[in-house]
């Protein structure tokens, strides 16, 4: 017997992947690094006790729904729950529009397996969301970018061909640009002209800081029809991830029902049902009013935090950096003034420094773009902001001084 | 504009699925229907109140890893209770073997998702598990059947060219069958011989009513290189739905770190990580010591319920079906006495008369095996298993009574 026989290779996609998400993760858990990197919520705005009253009884009070199985497509009375929630006069929705996912992440896994062949195309928006690109990497796709904010932007054009388009309109990461009420109404008439599926994914849409929320897509897609059951072609995701608690793992689809039921023929094959248990604790909350209980709580801490690093950034990254303050969202993008920064090389100095930030190559299809980095301003403190960046300031000095 | 344009198709594999468990776990919600098709466990074992109590308690406790995000792989206790609880002399596991699922199903689709190019081969069991078939499907992969207990079957060859084997060693999914010791050895040897990855799924190992439980293949495969850390080619799962609740959504996969490794980055893009809050639990419920309290409940339960199953059988159905009484797990499985039985043909009819079972079509890749039926005993009383039956009598002959 040869003890260490050559094996099967592992799929040809896992020699494309990074693990940059990996490394944000874990690095949670180094002692006193400054985790500015991942898009993660402050821990001080989870509604704990209120949420540990709720899992108690719903174990007791819906026992079997709790600790059985449930249907692929989620509790009915959850999914109502979400229907009520984003119905409006124009766009009446109904539990056959929603499907639920475990955490907004499924979504974008499941919406590859049912509308991607291998290497099929999709219309994005660069730099995007690293996690549609780990999401869709698996089918190998092709990305054609998208350059909403540019006037001569034709969606007609950039949907051609393409098996979905993908934007995240609202405070989109990493960018956190606000995508405008025209560009959104040119891409949803394009979506209803050449049938594309249109994907408005948007877990950040309640994190707005400075004036209202611009209209969602799928409403101005469902105001072409008004009143009649959804059937359009916009596909919206959301999350209760920034919303109430990551760890709940509970998102979302609204879409026509033909999406539905194609959403649940993969999600059978992918993880069966979303736990009973973090469904019915959603649904306690969503019920008791926790969103817009803490909802004010979580802007204002936001909203100083962002004003916070902004000004940290100005005094200390000035030289080094230029950025836009967001209007919402949990980001801030900063591009070195100077074209040849290479933020791949300054992580691992950053991290000797004790701080971490998201470098732009792993929002980009293929990983071209060095010369940015994506800072989080939503977990840490004001304080901790400001040393964050200071250590960032001591990398770039640092990185600096070895290239000389 | 134009308001229906034709929309991009569905990636094509959607057209070779079926939505059988769709329509089994939606039967769970028609009244007075007999659901004996799905694999559902008793609701009356649930540990509720006990549930309901750690569940409060891990809120509070460890707010941060049950309302936050966690690492992709699981939380390191929960990583190493498995760990230890799957531990041997020969096998000595560590936190690196160790990857945590949100159910078993999430762990044979990322394995699918690593180990499978479009079009691979997989060595499987058929009839098989239909969860699997349906993780797998779109990569659209091609199969070749292992006759195990054929006594010519000769691993190595069925081995040859598979990315991976597949068995359900313990009461297969869904022929009840235990796979012998010998057999297992002899797959195991093939396994290191040519290096192929061989995946142990077992859910139903702890529900053995007849004698005790046969070695595990990862435990002969340990034996191979005692006490060293495990490297091997056995990929073991297993869940906690069989042995506390399928509610919580807990599974895991225990391998080489190497097969560790590649599930993260699969799993990064398909749920980022499985929800804090029924980790904890599922780690409260693993240090309060529930399985070893609630396992002999369960058994006494299952036995009873099994033997009830099998005597209304030899009443009722005994000159239309064929079965062994099944030494462990939750199903029958019942072969047309008359080689022209269809069962497809049958669940509408059993449906009309208020009964659920599951054709054979389902647990094969090709679909052609129509002849045979799963039951499943666990999941109602004896009473109703009984009635069940003679439900289903009465179809087989309205069924016959039709064709004449």
């Amino acid at each position: 017997m040869i003890a260490n026989a050559r094996r099967p290779s592992f799929a040809h996609w896992l020699t494309t992947t990074n693990d940059i998400t990996h490394t944000f993760l874990s690095a949670s858990q180094v002692p006193d690094l400054i985790n500015m990197a991942g898009g993660l919520p402050a821990p001080e705005t989870f509604p704990v006790s209120e949420i540990a009253e709720i899992a108690r009884d719903v174990v007791i009070n819906y026992s079997q729904e709790v600790l059985g199985y449930g249907p692929i497509e989620g509790l009915p009375e959850l999914r109502d729950a979400l229907a009520t929630r984003f119905s409006s006069a124009a766009l009446p929705l109904t539990r056959a529009n929603v499907f639920v996912t475990s955490g907004g992440m499924q979504g974008l896994d499941l919406l590859g397996k049912v509308l991607l062949e291998e290497g099929g195309l999709i219309a994005g928006q660069f730099p995007t969301y690293l996690g549609a690109l780990d999401a869709w990497r698996p089918r190998s796709p092709t990305f054609r970018n998208m350059v909403i904010d540019d006037p001569s932007f034709d969606p007609v054009s950039a949907f051609e061909g393409a098996q979905f388009a993908y934007t995240v309109p609202n405070f989109s990461n990493p960018t956190g640009k606000l995508v405008s009420v025209e560009a959104r109404q040119a891409m949803v008439d394009a979506a209803h002209q050449t049938g594309t599926w249109l994907i408005e994914d948007d877990p950040y849409g309640t994190l707005h800081y400075d004036g209202p929320p611009l209209p969602r897509m799928i409403e101005l897609s469902a105001r072409l029809h008004p009143g009649e059951p959804y059937a359009g072609p916009v596909v919206y995701m959301g999350t209760l991830s920034k919303e109430i608690a990551p760890g709940l793992r509970i998102g979302w689809v609204i879409a026509a029902p033909e999406m539905i039921e194609a959403l649940i023929m993969a999600k059978q094959g992918s993880d069966l049902c979303t736990s009973g248990l973090t469904q019915r604790v959603a649904l306690g909350a969503l019920n008791a009013g926790l969103i817009e209980q803490i909802q004010p709580m979580i802007l204002d801490i936001y909203r100083k935090r962002r004003d916070a690093l902004c000004a940290a950034m100005s005094q200390h990254l000035g030289d080094w950096l230029d950025w836009e303050v967001p209007v919402g969202g949990m980001f801030v993008w900063a591009v070195g003034r100077n074209p040849s920064l290479n933020t791949d090389l300054l992580l691992p100095h950053a991290m000797s420094e004790g701080v971490c930030v998201a470098p732009s190559s792993v929002f980009d299809a293929t990983g071209s773009n060095r010369r940015a980095i994506r800072i989080n301003f939503t977990r840490n403190d004001p304080e901790r902001l400001t040393e964050g960046v200071k250590r960032l300031a001591q990398a770039l000095v640092k990185m600096q001084a070895r290239r000389h």
